[in-house]
């Protein structure tokens, strides 16, 4: 690679309070700390402040919201972006035609039981959903299809956030997209 | 700069017809001439087959089109991608706002009168937008708004294409986005 890292999407997928936010924001955080200067967080919460604003949470405007992600992370990626992608994505279509898209991609799964990510609510989400005061809500009143073949599976009940944000960037350098520590202080000093 | 260019987005605004998508193109193809490696052109007519699927072309239409163009040209510019947008774009609030949003811009008014627009045009839109027949066209039964200081201003009645891109491409060198070809030759001489 011309630079240390390359261009790829890293699209943490799962049920709302599993944890993509946090492991997102984490990795993006170590990236910066190893030099990656081409980096985007799309967060899930931010994107329907953005370009997806005005859509619900149908059936076709989940989909619609996830293919805007998906054209965004498109055209980040193959301008040579780390593209950090955080969106409950709950259907495995939308997220297969993401990958065929983009191309440079893993499909990151992060996972936790539901009762767990019920219990980390504070916003009492859950709750509403499972009363049925809240419609169209994953994992509850709305379907959520877990990956099949997922790059990786992140456990966000029993492994830390740094655990997690670290078989992230080990993943990256092992499929090259990011270049070891060890061997970027070798080219550095040898050049 | 660390590579030999910096993002930016340029922004071509002008009617229907008025050279908008031919002198973008010349611009990217001379950019990739010069090494310009991250770079997208966003089309107007591409956008509204992607991110801005379903949109018409009333007042708030339109502002919701160009507020999508500058979201997506604001995550690309920030990255360090050169970022060619061609849109209509006829309200000036609208392209101010994208400017103060990105920051690295460029306002380039692609002038032609209308009359020699709607001679351009084998597809008959003028002609159906002044018999009537097709309504909110721009410069004919919806307005357009001149810039009014735009960083450019391309005359392309007058012009030729290659001129007029050789304009921007000097812009760029003069305002710091582009090394100028001399002084990138020095530098990998001496490096």
């Amino acid at each position: 690679m011309a630079d240390h890292y390359k261009g790829i999407t890293l699209w943490f997928t799962g049920l709302s309070q599993s944890g993509k936010t946090t492991t997102a924001q984490l990795v993006g955080q170590k990236l910066r700390e190893r030099g990656v200067d081409r980096l985007e967080n799309l967060d899930g919460d931010l994107m329907r402040m953005g370009l997806s604003k005005g859509l619900g949470f149908s059936k076709e405007d989940r989909d619609e919201n996830i293919r805007r992600f998906y054209l965004v992370s498109q055209l980040l990626t193959r301008n040579d972006v780390v593209t950090i992608v955080a969106a409950i994505s709950p259907y495995r279509e939308a997220r297969d035609t993401a990958r065929a898209v983009i191309g440079d991609f893993a499909e990151i799964y992060v996972k936790a039981p539901l009762q767990v990510c019920a219990d980390r609510d504070t916003k009492g989400l859950y709750a509403k959903a499972m009363s049925g005061e809240l419609k169209e809500f994953t994992g509850v009143s709305d379907p959520y299809e877990e990956p099949l073949n997922p790059e990786l599976v992140l456990d966000t009940e029993n492994a830390t956030p740094e655990d997690n944000a670290n078989r992230v960037l080990a993943w990256m350098e092992e499929h090259g997209y990011l270049q070891p520590v060890a061997s970027a202080v070798a080219d550095s000093v040898t050049a």
